[in-house]
C-alpha cells in the first residue's frame, strides 16, 4: 500500500489525461494514432453528454441514453487505458499525480481537464434545498424531486382536499436555467395533463430567478429578449435583477420578498474543479507561479499550458484561455476543440517542430425553451439570430450529431420521436428518498399560509 | 392533519387496490368497464417488469425500459385514479385502509396485491453484503457492485500489480439466482472483453450456491440438469446441497467452508409483505381468523377471499391459493390471471349472480441462461420441455409480448438487437458510492490471503 510510484508503460512518452468529459475524450481520442501511451483517469466509469442531463432530470431520456463508459468508448484504442480513480495531488517538479488510494502515476505529459462544478457563492449549505445540474446524479434527484411534486400534491388533495402551492423555483437565467425551467413548464402544462384526478399540473408555477438584467446575458439582446418571450408564453415567470439572497427547505428569499418553492433547482453559479488549486498551490519557489481566476479556473497561453509549465496543458471548463480580450466560454464546443488540439501540439514536440498555437473557432451558441423553440446565436457556416421552430431544429441535428456513440444516437432520436408526439415522457421514474424538503412544514402551515407569495407581490 | 375519513366518491362501488405489480394492474385494467370507483395506492410511481429486472442488473437495458409510471398506464381510464402512498393498516370491520399519513380510505372491495420481498431467513444483517433484486433501486444496487468490482480490480492491477480474486457468488438456484449468474458469467466473459487492460474479465469466477440437490427445484428434473449443463459450459460453478452459514463483506460462508466474494448476491428466500400480518391481526374475536403460511402469505379460497372475507381479495405472491393440491407459484402469470379475474368475480356481485372460482391456467414456466439459452416448461398450447436456442427464443417472444407499453416494448427490442450483435451493454453506469463492501480488507490480507477458495476445496 502507500506511496509506490507505478510504471505504467515506461518506454514511450505517457500521457496522463485527468477528466473524461468533452476536453479529456477529445484529448485522448486524438492521440490513437500518436507513438505516446495515454492513460486517462477520471472518477466516473461514464463520459456525460451535460447538454442534454436536464432531459434525463426532466424525464425524456434514461441516464444510460446519454452517458457512457469511457472504457467503452476508448476499446478499440490501443495505445490508451482507462482507469477509475480519483486525482488526490500533482506533483509538477516529480511529473507525478498521486491517485486515491495513495499510489502515484508518473507522466511526461499532463492533461487537466476535470471541468467545474456548482457554486452556491459559498453558501453551500443551500445545496441540499436547490440541487444543481452537473452529473447523472443530480439529473435523477431534480427528477425524482420534480416528479414527487406532483404525487405528493395529488396524495395531499385526495387525503385533505387541498394541497401547497406547487411553484418550481429556478435560480438563475444562463443556459442551462433556461433549459430546465423550459423543461418543468412544458411538463406541468402537457405532459402529465391526463394523469392526475385531483390537482392541475397546468396550474403549478415555474420561476426563473435572474440577478442580471437579462436572461442569457452571455447571448446578443435580441436573443435574450426572444427567449424572455418565449419562456413567458410557456408560463415561466422570468424575474430579472432579482438576487436571491437566502435558501430552505421549502422557500427561496429574494431580498424582502419569500418564496414558497416545492422544488428549487440552481442553475446560477460555477466553480471550477478543486485540481486548479491543487496545480497553483504545487511550485513552491515557482519563478513563475499559476495563477487562477476568481472562479479557480487555470489561466493558460496559446499553447494551452499554465505559466511556467509547458508540458501540463489545462482544457474545457478548468481553463481560463482569452482570445481576442474575451474569455472563451466554459461550454462543450471549446472544450472539444482544446481537446483535438493536444494532439497537434504533441505531436510537433514529437517531430521537433514548434507547437501551433490554439485558436478558437466559435460556431455559435443555443439554448432550447420547451417543446419546440430554442434561440441560436449562429457564427458558423453562417451568420445568424434564429429563434422559435429553426433554432429548435438546428439544436436537435446539432445534438444527435454530436453524441457520442451511434447506440446512443438512435436511443436519443427514438425517444425524442415518442415524446414528440405521444406527449408521454417515458422516464418517469421516482427513485429513492419519497420525501420532499420543507414540504411537511408548508403542509403543517395550512393552506392559508401568510408566506404565500403571488407573481404581483414578487414584482 | 390526523385521522380525518376521505371520502372518495360516495356514490359508487369503491374497489380500492393497494399494489401495483402485475396482480393489481390486471385487476384494475380489468375494473375499467364497470360501473365502479378504482382506487389504486402503491408506495411507488411506477409497475415494475419484474421478469427483466435482472437485465437492468447486468446493464442491458434501463430502468425506464422496464418501469413505468402507474398513473400513466391507467391515464386513459375514467374510473380510475393512483395514489402514491403507503398503507399502514386494514380494518376490515370498519372497511377502511389507513394510509402513510395517517387518513383514512374506505373501500367496498379491498384487493389487496403487494407482492413479497426477500427473505434473509431472520438473518437481515446480511443484508448489506447480499442484495436482492426486487426493485428498480435493487437493480441499478447490483449493477453498481458488479461493474465496480472490475473498474476496482483494474485499478488496483495498475496501481499494485495484483488483484483480489473476482469471485461472484450468487445464492438460490432459482429461476432469478440461475439468470444473475448466466449473466453475470455472460458479461465476464463476453462483453467485457476489449475494456480492459490490465486485467481479464474472463478469469473472474462464478458460483451459484443452491441448498435443495438441483437448481431450478420447481422445473421438472430433466430442465434442471439441462441448465445446470448450460451454467457449466458458461462457466458457472453450480454447487448443489450447498446451505449458506453466514454473509460477510467479501465473504460467504457454506458450513466449514469460507468463499472470498467480490460480489455477495441474494436469490435464496422470499417472504410476504408485511399486509397479510395486518390482515390476520385484524378481526380479534373473528370465528375464521385469516391464517397465513409460513412465508406470512395468506390463505384464500377459489374466490380469492381470505376466510370470513368475502369483500376482501388477496392476489399474487402475497396469497397462498391451492389447486389440485399443489400451492400455485408467487410468478407472474398466475398474478395477472387473478387480476384478470377480480373484475368477473366483481360483475357477478353486482349482477347479483354467484362468483365464478378461480382457476390458475398453467402456460409453462422459463428462465433464461446466458446469451443464447434457457430452459422452458411449456404446458400450453402444446406440451413439452424445450431447451437451449428454441427455449431462448420462446422466452424472447414472450417477455416482448407481456411487456405493457408499446415504447417499452420497442425500446427492449432495440436494446436487445444492439446488445446482441455488439457485444456492448449499453447501460454500463456506476452511480452513487464507489467503494464495495469488503474490498478494502481483501486488499489489506494481500495477494496470499489464506482464506482464497478453490473450486475443489468447495466441493
Amino acid at each position: 500500500m502507500g506511496n509506490e510510484t507505478v510504471l505504467l508503460q515506461p518506454p514511450r512518452t505517457r500521457v496522463l489525461i485527468v477528466g473524461g468529459g468533452f476536453a479529456g475524450i477529445h484529448a485522448a481520442k486524438g492521440l490513437a494514432h500518436l507513438p505516446v501511451d495515454v492513460t486517462l483517469v477520471d472518477r466516473r466509469n461514464h463520459h456525460t453528454f451535460q447538454p442534454l442531463l436536464y432531459q434525463v432530470a426532466l424525464a425524456v431520456l434514461s441516464p444510460a441514453d446519454i452517458a457512457q463508459p469511457i472504457r467503452t468508448i476508448l476499446r478499440r484504442q490501443a495505445n490508451s487505458q482507462v482507469l477509475m480513480d480519483e486525482v488526490t495531488g500533482v506533483d509538477v517538479a516529480a511529473r507525478t499525480v498521486t491517485l486515491g488510494s495513495g499510489s502515484q502515476v508518473e507522466y511526461d505529459y499532463l492533461v487537466l481537464a476535470t471541468g467545474a462544478t456548482h457554486s452556491y457563492f459559498g453558501k453551500d449549505e443551500w445545496a441540499p434545498f436547490a440541487p444543481g445540474l452537473k452529473t447523472v446524479e443530480d439529473a435523477t434527484e431534480i427528477r425524482r424531486r420534480v416528479l414527487l411534486a406532483f404525487e405528493l400534491a395529488e396524495r395531499q388533495m385526495v387525503e385533505h382536499g387541498w394541497h401547497p402551492p406547487l411553484n418550481f423555483v429556478v435560480i438563475g437565467g444562463g443556459p442551462t436555467g433556461v433549459e430546465l425551467a423550459g423543461a418543468i413548464s412544458d411538463i406541468a402544462q402537457l405532459y402529465m395533463r391526463h394523469d392526475f384526478r385531483h390537482i392541475d399540473p397546468a396550474t403549478s408555477r415555474v420561476m426563473l430567478l435572474e440577478g442580471s438584467p437579462r436572461i442569457l446575458a452571455v447571448y446578443p439582446p435580441d436573443l435574450s429578449a426572444k427567449a424572455e418571450a418565449a419562456l413567458t408564453r410557456l408560463g415561466v415567470e422570468v424575474h430579472t435583477n432579482t438576487h436571491v439572497t437566502n435558501i430552505g427547505p421549502g422557500w427561496v428569499e429574494a431580498g424582502d420578498k419569500r418564496i414558497d418553492a416545492v422544488v428549487t433547482l440552481w442553475a446560477a453559479g460555477v466553480q471550477a474543479s478543486p485540481l486548479g488549486k491543487m496545480l497553483a498551490a504545487v511550485p513552491p519557489g515557482s519563478a513563475s507561479p499559476v495563477e487562477l481566476d476568481r472562479r479557480g479556473c487555470v489561466l493558460v497561453d496559446a499553447h494551452l499550458n499554465p505559466a511556467g509549465l509547458p508540458n501540463v496543458f489545462v482544457l474545457g471548463d478548468l481553463a481560463h484561455f482569452e482570445q481576442d480580450g474575451h474569455q472563451v466560454p466554459g461550454v462543450a464546443q471549446p472544450a472539444m476543440q482544446m481537446g483535438d488540439h493536444i494532439a497537434k501540439m504533441i505531436a510537433a514536440d514529437l517531430e521537433g517542430r514548434p507547437r501551433p498555437p490554439f485558436r478558437y473557432f466559435d460556431k455559435g451558441d443555443m439554448a432550447t425553451i420547451g417543446r419546440m423553440d430554442a434561440v441560436a446565436k449562429v457564427e458558423w457556416p453562417f451568420k445568424a439570430h434564429l429563434a422559435g421552430f429553426p433554432a429548435w431544429v438546428t439544436w436537435l441535428v446539432v445534438h444527435i450529431f454530436f453524441l457520442i456513440g451511434f447506440r446512443n444516437r438512435l436511443a436519443v432520436f427514438a425517444a425524442w420521436i415518442w415524446t414528440y408526439f405521444t406527449f408521454t415522457r417515458g422516464a418517469r421514474l421516482i427513485t429513492g428518498d419519497q420525501r420532499l424538503p420543507g414540504w411537511q412544514d408548508q403542509i403543517d402551515a395550512g393552506p392559508t399560509a401568510p408566506s404565500e407569495t403571488t407573481h404581483s407581490e414578487l414584482r
